[in-house]
């Protein structure tokens, strides 16, 4: 008799993590919600029928027999913090570690989908150090940050149809890019790049929005690593007035594993000082801090270029999601909301090649020696990240991967 | 023993018009799939079912077997084409009245649903009159366009959560309003407005974009009529650089009855002279045209103040298909375009109180010897639209009608 959390913990993912994702096994067509243990997949409907363990509340039950989180997600924070406490109980009992084999699989033997269904996505802005480089770079003559930046949280509104889970290939979109003339021209993006940034997950309903800043957390369910793959020239020419849109579009890439927000709390710090006064629906003055530790890791064709912190964020999730709704705007369990791109103050921390090369001005050197300054085709980029855990180990968020295709040339 | 069409045809909806909504009865949790006939609403699944009458194609009847459009969307043009064509069949054989009647309700009887699931929702910015109307007053002295306005159909992503049905109450929104000291100060909106626009539903699928124009047209399933609501205040502040967000993203009403384009063949007309070069994917020279003559018409506690026409529009839905999905992002069923605000060039043509008024600096005058520039507590606003029909009558597309809630008084 061997408990679970005994038999299959490995670091970073051990029973302080146990994120969620969904899965399907070869030769079914079901896709069942899991949590990954080690380098285990664990049915969660079949841990709920195991014989002689504990089961968990109908309301859990109900919300972990599905296909993906869609259902835990509209159930509510009640619900979360019930099934987590039941997977935890479970996967300490003895003779969990047998009942575990028989209702979980290899990692490397499932295929991993996308884990919820995405509402509506919401993309932020919320590092300084990446806001000022994008200003010094594009407005060299006056300050990096514009007057509302400090005021409330910048964000957009994204396209939930083309997020997609860690793996997807990302061909390279076309558009209209600038030219020095002044009209542009059509073809494939010339400044295609990443954006490393934190995913939120978000969960329970408030159909009239004006969700207060104390009651947000409550509606943070879990973080993912997010890839919001950004085509530079198209993005460029084609954002006054409204903003980013065949830019960002065509593709994001999100971590397959839904790390909740109890597996944080030893990573959760306070946010930087704030040298601008906050209206009160946005001031964490006093409440329970909300930045978090962790710290992601971008590669390129698998060599390390860049570690961005989150640590560093000026703005929390908790401040994203009450600024979200302030006006009303209702939130729906599935929504999404990124961090924006992560860019530490040192050139080692940026989170985008715009930043890295320094708008291609300064092409980097990889350890091998060749430069680059945007992405090519063929290659392949994943971002991880980890946090601290509360046992003094690591929760690890595993990784968000995509390979670069070569632009399509389709007749029109 | 008569015809439907002979006894229930109404101007504006008879059956060259045959909308399609959702609807619910009193008593009955069942929402169905209905269309609009006169001041009927005909249950689809009711009609497939009606014994003596021409039965729909099975891909037809698993498609209106439903509470709303989504089956339907997702089923594709040949499906659309043919639903529609039983539905004009059934209409019209002896003895539909009796059947009709049985399987009907007055309209006056059921309460009208959102028509389909929003997937994506891009709003555009196809009207010309409007963008150089925005560009004169917020840039008086540079060109009324940006130089990228007639090269690509502008757009950006809105809020698909907070799109509802007509007769949504419209609470007017809190959030960061600028001031002339630099900081903003936070309360309701002071410059609550409409933009009149028509929104396009899409459907069949597109997983990996690039729409050529020419079969865009076979996404487009149909059109209503949309009134974006707007915070002129809380969107001047935010939306620099990254586009509105506050500013619209707490409410969008659409009308509750969906114009198959089908029903619009008459209304088709050119789209203006372009006196810009189109890149291939773009340029609809020598395709069919694919302008719409529809006029609008904005009332004001049930007077008209306005009569904005979609004939002028310089980007068509085709393009803005074509446009969406050339970067390679899925179109998904369910997917909706604005055409953003349509302004024609009198100033009674214009859809916004932001241009009616100018920005208000020219308070307009009600019929009744009031003046206004933007939305009051209580107000009721109504856009109408209406299309000419092949049989030299009317295309009547309803209403969108919204009424101003005051802010509410939430203790934070």
């Amino acid at each position: 008799m061997t408990t679970a959390a005994e038999a299959y913990s490995r670091p970073g993912f051990g029973t302080e993590n146990l994120p969620y994702g969904s899965f399907s096994t070869p030769n079914s067509d079901r896709r069942a919600l899991g949590v990954r243990l080690g380098e285990r997949v664990v049915d969660l409907a079949g841990l709920a029928s195991a014989p002689g363990l504990p089961a968990p509340s109908n309301a859990a039950r109900a919300a972990i027999d599905a296909p993906n989180l869609d259902a835990l997600l509209a159930a509510g924070h009640t619900v979360w913090t019930d099934t987590r406490a039941w997977i935890l109980e479970v996967l300490a009992a003895q003779g969990s570690g047998e009942a575990v084999a028989a209702v979980s699989h290899v990692l490397a033997d499932v295929t991993l989908h996308l884990p919820f269904t995405v509402a509506d996505y919401v993309d932020g802005y919320a590092s300084e150090h990446h806001a000022a480089n994008i200003g010094k770079m594009f407005r060299p003559d006056q300050p990096p940050l514009l007057p509302n930046w400090k005021h409330l949280p910048v964000g957009y509104h994204g396209r939930s149809g083309t997020i997609g889970v860690s793996g997807m290939p990302i061909r390279r979109p076309k558009g209209l890019r600038p030219e020095p003339g002044g009209s542009p021209s059509f073809g494939p993006s010339r400044r295609l790049d990443i954006e490393a940034e934190l995913g939120f997950v978000l969960g329970g309903a408030a159909p009239e929005g004006e969700i207060a800043l104390v009651d947000a957390p409550d509606h943070l369910f879990g973080v993912v690593i997010l890839n919001d793959w950004s085509a530079r020239d198209i993005q460029n020419y084609e954002y006054v007035p409204l903003g980013p849109y065949l830019g960002k579009s065509f593709a994001s890439s999100i971590s397959p594993w839904v790390v909740p927000v109890d597996a944080l709390k030893a990573g959760r710090v306070s946010a930087p000082n704030r040298d601008t006064g906050l209206e009160a629906y946005l001031d964490d003055t006093g409440l329970p801090p909300w930045g978090l530790d962790v710290t992601l890791e971008v590669l390129v064709d698998g060599v390390p270029v860049s570690y961005p912190p989150a640590k560093g964020l000026y703005w929390t999730a908790p401040q994203m999601i009450a600024h979200m709704t302030v006006n009303g705007a209702a939130l729906r369990p599935g929504d999404f909301i990124g961090s924006g791109t992560i860019s530490g103050p040192e050139p080692t921390q940026r989170g985008s090649f715009m930043e890295l090369s320094w708008g291609g001005a300064e092409p980097f050197a990889l350890p091998d020696g060749r430069t680059m300054s945007f992405l090519e085709d063929g290659q392949s980029i994943v971002i991880r990240a980890t946090a601290p855990a509360a046992d003094g180990g690591t929760i690890d968020f595993g990784e968000v991967e995509g390979t670069i295709l070569p632009a399509t040339l389709r007749p029109r």
